[in-house]
């Protein structure tokens, strides 16, 4: 790759966000367009795509001190309309994102925002949209990253209370999207309830984003800590099913509850904890361009192999007659033709789409002529971008791998 | 009740569990003799079942400080050839009971002993007699419980040293017998192997007995500890299938292993540990009689009812014509009979035994005139135990229910 030279390393890029969103517009959006990609895989990509913060969710049951965690991430501002109690008291989701203004946002407005990322939420329907809001406000830690706080779960008879929209289908929706989940319990709030258990299974799939927090570890002594923290370990191994135990922080993450008999017996430990959790939250932004960038490269991988698909079932059409039925044989022995692509480019077979999910989109299409060639300049800007030009930007501005 | 009078009262009853024996081998045993009850259920009591001391197993991996943990409860004696060092040292049972020499006994000499409780043992054949040993010495809390010191488990490359006995299958033995079972670890050996995984299986049934002990929790740092006591939760919780978290003492339970930085942070939290270890240990002996209570009851409970079903066999025996065919449509047929004395004793239907275990044993009985009438001074002698010999000694000797 020596001789090989990044067109991209101009000075008009300003971050590897940027330079993923003008190679994307450049390069890649054409070829997708002409292949017909979101047919079959995912949308465009629109500029709000790439430039949106990373995001951090909080998950947890009622009272553990979510809002009031927030709070201690600004630095002690309370975003508007903020509510702190117990009971259960925030009643929506919040996205909190950095503004100059002190700003209270209606969820109906945010979603139709097409500068936000929220427009996906508008299929949660408008009883969802009544409980999602947006606040803004002037505090530094909201330049690195929005906040999504929640509804605190509900447990036992509390959970009669209905929500009237998808709640953990709601979760899920911002867990793909979190660079983060944290799952905030406290030594009062252990249990699992049958709202928590299928609030996390909406999680599952991303558990490397997952954190969980042990909340107000100063309220207990270090002997009530360590059997609290044991049974939460306990129930966690049985709901998330990862290998991997999550990394767990027991400690006091309101900067206005100090104090108690933890304090006294555990305060270094808790007070490692709480800087530990900060450094893990200090670090999303890299991890975030981390993710971004590897996206961005399995989608253009799968474009690379759509492209070598969509081209070999137009060359496999007639010129003229029986045109119809070559496309429904095409259609029906769509293996053959998959595996004639992965043996002639010699291409790993996991990379391949899902071949149920393909012929399905594939049946939308009535004429195969109309895919692209997957000629050899198409071919090369693909690898150019995947060789040269995002390389030349993890070198420029810091490889998030490293 | 109040009118009738416990017969056993008598001052020369000189515990429960005496008070058990005379009882059982006044009152019971004829009956169980006359009813065949071994022929169906367990085998006839001896004297030596009565006075056995409880025993306490210590199962772990090797070097968690199993050896170091009995020298700890003996006052720092070593047991006669006990061993103690890196690596796996320990590599046999070792049954450690009080004796006022200091003695080591070979495995076959101790299980032809009846006067002891290990004649079961000689199943597992000569291979594993090899590896079984009793050590007797004159420590205090040997008193009160008898200790089996294992071999430690083996994990990762080490598990290909093989075993030429049923180590799982010796495990389950002593686990029922067992009135506590230790799970050992240590925060450098929390991986469960393989063989831990069978060795654990093989107590399941048993999950009230088990304690799990985090040893050598003052060589890490309290943030460490955190980590690692985490992790062995996370992965107990899949071993274990019990609802309930077991109790785990983290400590230090060597009296010759203090410092670290562990004991600078946690010192007094470790010191609370291992005296709750410590308080559980002396429960042994009240928890020892509850449960040898417990197990007689349900005996007799259970020979009460094969008393009246044996009984209605034999009433259902022609006189003289057509035995064999009666006999035989009763075997096959077992189901109404039991049904018949459920009803007409209003019987809890829980308390019956397995009918395909009755009718395999009812198979072998030739004769079912053999069986006796359950007479209404049979079930009177009984119910009397039950109703008020049990109950009078519980009064008298300390109810350890209580
Ligand atoms: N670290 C802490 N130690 C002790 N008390 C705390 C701590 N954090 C919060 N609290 C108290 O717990 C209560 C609940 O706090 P908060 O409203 O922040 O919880 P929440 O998780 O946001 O609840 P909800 O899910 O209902 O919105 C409040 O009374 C708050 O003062
Ligand atoms: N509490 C403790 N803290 C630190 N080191 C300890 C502690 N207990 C034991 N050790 C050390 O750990 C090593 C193993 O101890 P020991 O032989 O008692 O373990 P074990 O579990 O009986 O092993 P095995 O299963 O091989 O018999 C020894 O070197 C011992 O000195
Ligand atoms: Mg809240
Ligand atoms: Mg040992």
């Amino acid at each position: 790759d020596a001789g090989k030279k990044a067109k991209m390393s101009s000075k008009s890029v300003m971050s590897i966000s940027d330079g993923l969103r003008q190679l994307y517009m450049k390069v890649i959006k054409p070829i997708e367009e002409s292949c017909l990609f979101p047919n079959f895989h995912n949308p465009l990509l629109r500029d709000s795509d790439f430039g949106a913060r990373p995001l951090v969710m909080l998950l947890g049951q009622y009272s553990t001190g979510k809002t009031t965690f927030v709070k201690t991430l600004l630095d002690g501002m309370t975003y508007p309309q903020a509510q702190i109690g117990p009971e259960p008291t925030t009643d929506r989701f919040v996205a909190v994102s950095y503004g100059v203004d002190e700003q209270a946002i209606p969820g109906n407005t945010l979603c139709v925002d097409r500068t936000q990322p929220f427009t996906g939420l508008t299929k949660f329907g408008s009883s969802f949209l009544n409980k999602f809001a947006g606040a803004t406000c002037p505090a530094k830690a909201l330049e690195q990253m929005t906040i999504i706080d929640t509804p605190g779960v509900l447990s036992g008879d509390k959970q009669r209370i209905e929500r009237r929209y998808d709640f953990p289908g709601v979760v899920r929706w911002f867990a793909e999207r979190s660079d983060l989940i944290l799952l905030m319990f406290d030594p009062f709030k252990l249990d699992i309830s049958d709202e928590f258990r299928r609030v996390i299974s909406a999680c599952s799939g991303h558990d490397d984003k997952i954190r969980v927090i042990l909340n107000k570890a100063n309220s207990v002594s270090a002997q009530h800590l360590m059997r609290v923290y044991g049974a939460l370990m306990w129930s966690l191994s049985r709901v998330l099913r990862s290998p991997e135990v999550p990394r767990v922080y027991c400690g006091n993450f309101s900067s206005a509850h100090d104090g108690g008999p933890g304090d006294e017996e555990n305060g270094p430990l808790l007070q490692k904890e709480k800087e530990a959790l900060l450094a893990d939250l200090y670090d999303v932004p890299r991890r975030h361009v981390g993710r971004r960038v590897n996206e961005y490269i399995k989608r253009i991988r799968t474009l690379r192999i759509h492209a070598l698909l969509v081209s070999a079932l137009r060359d496999a059409m007639p010129s003229m007659m029986g045109v119809e039925k070559k496309r429904q044989n095409l259609i029906d022995n769509l293996e053959d033709v998959f595996l004639d692509v992965q043996r002639k480019y010699n291409l790993p077979v996991g990379d391949f789409p899902d071949i149920e999910v393909f012929r399905e989109s594939l049946r939308g299409i009535k004429d195969f002529k109309k895919f692209p060639r997957a000629s050899n300049s198409t071919l090369k800007a693909i690898d150019d971008v995947l060789e040269v030009e995002v390389p030349a930007l993890l070198t420029r501005f810091g490889n998030p791998f490293q």
